[in-house]
């Protein structure tokens, strides 16, 4: 087990890099009797498509998934799901300058170091293609989920420093988010964000920016303190997806400057009148709106030189060839929920196992 | 397994409630051989002991603790570990007023809600005196790191909106955190942050801040991607402490406002130029000094009235009797140092058992 | 994790040496709402205590267990339960002979060459006390069995060459195995049982045996193929016990030799007509009376004077002092059977975490 | 996490069903740089195959292994491998009658009643085609133990009634083993298996057997007690093969009727007299030959008419058509020794991680 497992009932492993043959996931854990097709994930896995984006990244897969096992009869059995999806549109020869460099801001070099020995052609493992192995299970948790009325929906909440304002959120819905290609709910807010981004891309530069994940009709109790609270589980599912760099729940950094008579959610007998907490009491959801914001640091591949070093020790200026994506927060909001849909889906299971009656 | 369970290869085991008659851990994992006693365990459950603090809580344990196994002659055998404090000053008596009513801000909502019965003494299992557990465990592990030259180094970088500013860190030492009871290593700045809490005490409030843990000496290769990745690992296991609810590393938050040519840490034939990644790279440690930060919320025990529900569903407005601390941020950065500590122990362990040779 | 946790969902992690302070358990995962004292585990450890035999053990421990956990007003409240047994009756000075020589069939030369460091007081962690810790979670377990009515009878079922003929075995009743200090549930047997152990004493020497394991009432669907299948579970569980050599469930061995029309659990409709699976079918109970047999060596610690070597590579000829158990078997059935209501525990949780429905 | 991951360092998880689309593997946990490619895999898989046999399984598959990920340039990467079967050969024609009906001896009923949903086309994920996903994992495992000079020989050490005697296993080798298509290292008894198997056959019937495994050449101090012991996780990976009813290490069963001075392996100088224990004391290997025994109960499919129920709870007599094998036993020793690779594998890397120094 060297970190490619993640849940504990509902658990996923993925494989696959960047320009080997394909990517793919193993869910062990999903009961038996879903409704489940191949549909069913490419739809998730088209939201995370290269190329959707003017100027983006030109790799053109068609990102077809297969069901290779654990379904009979358009159900699930109750064995293993294998999900697999090709590598198609491989061509390694512009990563062969890469071969003996460490690009800044990737894997590149803790790869190195850490295995001592690197596929360096599209990144390998550290290629954010990995992440479909991520979407499509989480395709398959969803289908969990959505019976019990929990919606997840993710969104851009800030691309470099434009973010959307809090009261513009109030009319918050999948509808909103998918209205433009930044999956940004205020079109206001989605202006600005695409003039942030041409002036980036004029510069050659990158942007990051933030994802915010709402799940609105979670039961309450989900969560197994001490250790894994459901905001744990949250915060390391997401901290662990490629160029995050920070993760908060409900108000966040914002609660460390707040004062406890403002910070803490009175209730009344309808319910709490707040919701500073995100949705989440002592790591175990309270029934409440879970509320979680993602920091995304800007894509490190620039279209400016570099200095960095060979696997030799010796200095070298980088200057990255092909076209890159100016921004990856449009593509990280299906990964964000996939964690998240992956995170409900295996602490429903490992409550419903420990329930009280 | 109902999440009480910390760690792949050096793994811990927390149990205990607060007024229960003990509390302690297991750590099964410990490799043999490394010189152990009472006191390695018992100063570092000192730094997070109760009623150091002016105006503090009144609860005066001794918090002795015990190795009831796994040492033979001074030395770790390899065999579980296993370490108790007793619960001594008890006294359940203020709390019965809580039995049926939830206090906001804190787990009583939710236990009874998953759970369906909660021991409200004291808090029960969600009270900060678990983290005793978690300190004691974390001293252990500091035995395995110690040896290998990695520092850790947690402080008060912010209480409310008082806030270190990072040039006054560049002396950053133990020496500084330890010179005064707030754990703040710059006196400026501390001299301020007793005013702030000195305010809030007379309006009966309550302050969070941000803890920052730095860890020195960290050896490049720590880390098992794609979701064992050593951030991840480090927000799970922080956000999985009572309170926290945000997370960052390196520069966090404010990565998502850089551009790319800012962000990424450039690289001479030295080193690193820069350490925007916060020591982290693709998730595995590139041997640079590794920054974490940790948003507290505020205590939510205030001395002022609030409105809350009981198991009735009834409101009902609660004041709560007693003394209670104005901020627990110096008592949370022994928490967080444990937990840093555990989760590179444990990776160094995974690390030398998958190590590329 | 160094292997001293067993089971997914009710987990336990045990801990303790002969000669430390104290033994004990951490059970993660009981559900919340289970009526338990210490009475409940009390009564099981009390089968399992050395000197109830003619020529026993002559340690004389109370081993009175302790609940330091988990516990509220009579009920479990879903969190961790701590029990702890405490070792009073400790003499190590007849173990300073065997401090730097390895007993025969002991595991003094394996715990010396695998941790480098050995507790050789009374055989440290080896010693057949730690089984106290796994007697304790069993009767925890043995809770969340009882109300589903599932029983779990074990008893001695052949010492040396004295096996119960399986005609006798028609009356099986937990009474009959209590009727003696063998746990024989048949008399006729019990008297050659004593017979043979008279002559193994006489010659101070020890015996054998096997110990045999019905579940009545178990409800068919619990396993979990294809690693965790319930067989599998049991295997391992019982093979870890010490001194076992062979575990087998239903025919067994002796299904090797039958034909497979023989061997072949044919069905009515009222159910299946014969029982050679021993109540398993490709790794899931199917409902009838699982049949579990597991083969135990003799007692290593003989009268006798034995040939062996000591931590130096030296020759040495070793007689054991102090009197000795001649035959462990009626101690080692409370262990397995605690050992098979953990594994039933921990795959009931399991299956209602993923039942179809 | 339902059943289908084995190992804690080491880690497989498979899929698959037996007309599904492909078997599978994924391994998680090898260390990197260790040289690997297909054909290496596929001669374990060959061994397997089915139609070797005379009078064999007709089912022609050429179980063509492919690798799809963690391979660069002929090594392995440290990131997760995915080997893939595909089934090529499917006629899930002859299997239309058992759609509703439950086969004697076989997984049918038990898969129907835990999970409410079964995929009856060639046993689904009951299969012995479930085993290629754990042979392809063993050979994976089996290029770690080799550099170290482990050898892992297993063979049929009996069928039926028909067993080599102890003494004409002196010459054991690999080479022996392969000599002849029953896996039978000493021809004399290979010609009465062959004649066993002969009359079997005329009758309609099956036969089952006993494998051997032994290693040679593993250090001592591998195996994680108390729970963990080396010979507790042999035990569970053998018992979980399909048709496996029995374990036993060493002397195994024949050791319960031992005195303690004959079961007890003396030490001279020069290391152990004698090997009773079979390698393992206290749950840690000693450094000698491991030995293991399995019984597997004959293949349930036979050319006679059986008494059965369908899932409407009708009785039924049901004669199966197809051929099918005699005895599963030559096939089941690649499996049997690729679930003793995979626990070696898993052992060697756990205790490295936790080596004492």
């Amino acid at each position: 087990m060297a970190g490619n497992s993640f849940g504990v009932l509902f658990r996923i492993t993925t494989w696959g890099e960047s320009h080997g043959k394909a990517v793919g996931v193993t869910i062990d854990g999903c009961p038996a009797g879903i409704g489940l097709d191949e549909e069913d994930i490419q739809k998730e896995l088209n939201r995370r498509r290269p190329g959707l984006f003017p100027g983006a990244s030109p790799r053109r897969e068609a990102d077809k998934v297969e069901i290779l096992s654990g379904i009979f009869e358009g159900k699930t059995t109750g064995t293993p799901l294998a999900l697999v999806v090709a590598n198609v549109d491989i061509d390694s020869g512009p990563y062969e300058e890469i071969r003996e460099v460490f690009r800044p801001g990737q894997g590149d070099f803790t790869y190195h170091r850490k295995y001592g020995i690197r596929d360096h052609r599209g990144g390998g493992r550290a290629s954010a293609r990995e992440t479909l192995s991520r979407v499509a299970a989480g395709a398959v948790a969803g289908k969990i989920l959505a019976p019990l009325g929990i919606e997840i929906i993710g969104f851009s909440r800030a691309i470099g420093d434009v973010e959307i304002p809090e009261e513009a959120l109030e009319q918050l819905s999948t509808e909103r988010v998918g209205a433009n290609y930044l999956s940004c709910p205020h079109e206001e807010t989605a202006k600005k964000m695409e003039e942030a981004l041409a002036r980036a891309r004029e510069a050659g530069d990158t942007l990051g920016g933030v994802v915010e994940i709402r799940v609105r009709g979670c039961p309450p109790g989900l969560g197994e303190p001490v250790f894994d609270k459901i905001d744990a589980d949250f915060a390391g599912a997401l901290m662990g997806i490629g160029s995050v760099k920070g993760v908060e729940v409900g108000s966040g950094f914002a609660a460390s400057r707040l004062r406890g008579s403002q910070a803490n959610d009175q209730m009344s007998a309808q319910g709490f009148i707040s919701n500073h907490a995100g949705g989440i009491l002592a790591g175990i959801t309270n029934g409440e709106e879970i509320v979680l914001r993602v920091a995304c640091k800007p894509i490190p591949s620039i279209a400016r030189p570099q200095r960095t070093r060979d696997t030799g020790g010796r200095e070298v200026d980088l200057t990255l060839g092909g076209r890159h994506d100016v921004c990856a927060l449009p593509r990280i909001v299906p990964v964000c929920e996939a964690m998240v849909k992956l995170v409900l889906a295996d602490h429903l299971l490992r409550q419903r196992a420990l329930a009280w009656q």
